[in-house]
C-alpha cells in the first residue's frame, strides 16, 4: 500500500498548501527570532490586563469542557452590540467561521465571488469544498463593489466575500455603500462580510449593526484577534439573522471553543477603555509607519485597519525583494499576492520598539532590493 | 425573504442537533450549579501544576497567533511516543480531528461503519458530510470487532470507527485483537482508532505505537482532554502514516490551535509523574464508584477508562429515570443512547467530594426511579 486510495476525489485533488506561512516557521528556518513581528496584523499592544487576570482566575477550571453554547460570551456580545442572542454565533476565529459558512453553501463546482488578492484563507476554504473561485480585480486599491455584484449576477453565485475594512490594502467603503451592495444582491446570494478590522474603521465605514439583521443572506464576521489583541486565543463571532445563525449549529464543532478563550473574550469586551487606548495607539502607529515610508520616498496608503500597505513604487518582484530583505534582517512583514496590489508591502501597527526596528532596517532593505532587482 | 434558499441540499437536510447537551446548559435550566460533575469524563483531578505555570508564563503572548505547524508540541509528542514528527498531527480536540478525518473520506451516500451506541460526535460528523451510518451492535458490552469487519466488507465501506478503550461502556480489547482488525481490513477502508482513554488502559490493551504506522489506512487519535485534564483547552492529536497525516494539511484550519493550548499540552506531557498520579487516582475512583454501585445493589462494569458504566439492572427507561433523578439532585451524569447499553448510567472518576455526593444521592435517585417507572 503506498497511500490510502479512498480519500474523496475532492480531497485527492487538493494541494497540501498552507494559506500562510507563520512567523514561527520562518524563525525556525532563519534559526533566530524576528526583531519585529509586523506581518500578521496582530496587536503588539497586547490584550487588556483584565484578560490576563481572567485567564489566571479560570486556569484551575481548564479540566472542564467549555460551554457548548458559549452562552456567557454570546450574551455579553448581544448586550454590547445591541442585538439578540439569536443573532450571534461564536467560533474558533473568523478563519473557523469562514470554513463553516463556505461549507453551508459550497458544493463541488459552486461559483464563489471574491476580490482578486483578497483573504487567502477564504479562498482556501472555497477550494476545500470544491468551489470555483470567481475573482474581481480591486479598483483603486479598494474591493470593487459594482464588480462583485456584476460577477455574482453573471455567475449566479450563491456566495460572495467582502472584507470591509479591507485586508490586505487597508481601504474601506462607507457603510452606505456596503448596504447598497447587500440591497442589490439576489436573495439567493449569501454575503459574507468580514469585519475583522471594524474597531479601527472611521465613523460611518460600518453599516449600522441592525441594518442587516433582517437579511438571512448576510453574515457579518468579527474577531477578538485584532483590536482586542487575542489572536492566539482563536475567538471570532458571526452576526446575522437567527435562521442563518442557527445553521452553524448543524455543522460546527459544538465543544470547539477553549474555555480560556471564552473568558478572555468576555474580559476583553468588558474593558472598552483599554480598547479605545489600543485604537488610539494603532492610529499613531499608522502615522509613524507612513512617516517611515515617506522618509524612504515611499507612499503609505490610507488605512482603516491596524496595518498599512506601503506602495514600494515599482512592481511585485521589487516589493517581494524589499520584503525578503526585511525578513532577512529580522522584520516579519507580508504582502499582497497579486498585481497590482503586490507593489505594496503590508506592515502591522505595533509599539515603538518594533517600528524603530522597521525604520532602521527599511533603507538597507530598499537598497538591497534595488540592487537585486536592478 | 424567510430564510436563505441556497444552503447546500445536504446542509438543508441536516437537523440542528447537538451531539451532547453540556452541563453548563443544564445548569442554566436548573438555575443552580451541579454538586458533582460526573457526566463528561473530564478529569476533576485537574491538570498538572506545571500547566498552570506554563499558562501564566505564556499569557502575555496571546496577542500572537499560534504556530500553524504546532511544531513544538508535535516534536515533544514525537519524542514521547518514539515516532516521527511526520507521523503526528495536532488539532482542536479529537472532535475536531474526527470531523477532518470524516471529511477526508465521506461524500454524500458514503457508507461508514461504527458500533451502535458508540461516540455520537463521530456520527454527527458523518451525518454532516452526508455519510450513511452502518451500525453494528455491541457484543457483551464490547464493540464487536468481527461484526465491524463484516459490515465493512458487506458495505464496501471506506471508513470504520473503533474506540479502544471504549466509550460509553469502558470496555476494551487487547492490542493484538485491534491489530487483527487492522490486518483484516481492506486497503480501501480507513480505520479511525479513537484512543482518547488510552492512558487508563491496562497493559497490553493498546497496539504498540509503531505497529500501525506503516498502514496509510489507520489513524489513531488521542487527547489531552482526559488523563491530562485539559478538556477545556481543546487539544487532540492524530498518529498515522506520513502520507495520511499530510492529508490533514489540505483541509484543516491551519491557525486553529490556541497558543495557550499548545503550551498547556507541552507542559502536561512533560509531567509524566503527575499523569501517573492521576491514573492511580482514577483507578481508586473507579473502585469507589463500583462500591457505591454495589451498596445500592447495582453492578459496575469493568472499565479501562476514567469512567464506569453502572448497570442499573433494568431497561433504558429505568436507567434514564435514575439519571434524571440524579441530575435533579445535582449530580451530572450521562448514559448510553441505545439498548441494551442504555440499561447503564455512566459515571466519571472524580475526587472524593464529588463521589461522596454521588454516594449520598444515588439511593434516593434509585427509589425515585423505581417509583416513577414502576
Amino acid at each position: 500500500m503506498t497511500g490510502f486510495k479512498c480519500f474523496t476525489e475532492l480531497v485527492q485533488s487538493l494541494p497540501a498548501t498552507v494559506p500562510f506561512v507563520g512567523p514561527e516557521e520562518q524563525e525556525r528556518k532563519r534559526g533566530e527570532p524576528f526583531l519585529a513581528r509586523l506581518g500578521a496584523n496582530e496587536s503588539g499592544f497586547g490584550p487588556s490586563p483584565a484578560v490576563i487576570e481572567a485567564l489566571a482566575k479560570e486556569a484551575p477550571d481548564i479540566w472542564k469542557y467549555g460551554d457548548s453554547q458559549n452562552f456567557d460570551l454570546r450574551t455579553a456580545l448581544a448586550d454590547h452590540l445591541g442585538v439578540d442572542y439569536a443573532n450571534l454565533m461564536v467560533g474558533e476565529g473568523v478563519d473557523g467561521l469562514l470554513g463553516l459558512a463556505v461549507r453551508m453553501v459550497v458544493s463541488p463546482g459552486t461559483p464563489v465571488v471574491t476580490s482578486l488578492g483578497a483573504y487567502p484563507t477564504f479562498n482556501y476554504h472555497v477550494a476545500g469544498f470544491g468551489g470555483r473561485l470567481v475573482t474581481v480585480p480591486y479598483r483603486e486599491d479598494r474591493e470593487d463593489l459594482d464588480g462583485l455584484l456584476e460577477a455574482v449576477l453573471r455567475e449566479d453565485a450563491p456566495l460572495v466575500y467582502l472584507s470591509n475594512p479591507d485586508n490586505p490594502m487597508g481601504s474601506w467603503w462607507e457603510g452606505g455603500k456596503v448596504l447598497g451592495l447587500a440591497d442589490s444582491l439576489p436573495e439567493t446570494t449569501m454575503l459574507v462580510l468580514d469585519e475583522a478590522y471594524c474597531e479601527f474603521a472611521p465613523q460611518g465605514a460600518l453599516p449600522a449593526i441592525d441594518s442587516l439583521l433582517a437579511r438571512p443572506n448576510v453574515i457579518r464576521m468579527r474577531t477578538f484577534s485584532k483590536a482586542y489583541g487575542l489572536a492566539g486565543m482563536r475567538i471570532g463571532y458571526a452576526i446575522g439573522a437567527p435562521e442563518t445563525i442557527r445553521t452553524f449549529d448543524k455543522i460546527r464543532n459544538h465543544f470547539g471553543m477553549s474555555r480560556l478563550s471564552l473568558v478572555a473574550a468576555e474580559a476583553a469586551l468588558k474593558d472598552q477603555d483599554y480598547l479605545r487606548g489600543v485604537v488610539a495607539d494603532v492610529s499613531s502607529a499608522r502615522d509613524r509607519i507612513a512617516e517611515i515610508a515617506s522618509a524612504s520616498g515611499l507612499k503609505a496608503l490610507p488605512s482603516a485597519t491596524n496595518f498599512v500597505a506601503i506602495d514600494c513604487g515599482r512592481d511585485g518582484p521589487f516589493a517581494r525583494a524589499v520584503l525578503d530583505a526585511l525578513v532577512y534582517r529580522g522584520v516579519f512583514v507580508r504582502m499582497p499576492g497579486v498585481a497590482p496590489l503586490d507593489r505594496c508591502i503590508r506592515v502591522s501597527a505595533a509599539p515603538a520598539p518594533e517600528l524603530d526596528a522597521f525604520a532602521r532596517l527599511l533603507p538597507a532593505a530598499l537598497d538591497e532590493a534595488a540592487t537585486r532587482v536592478g
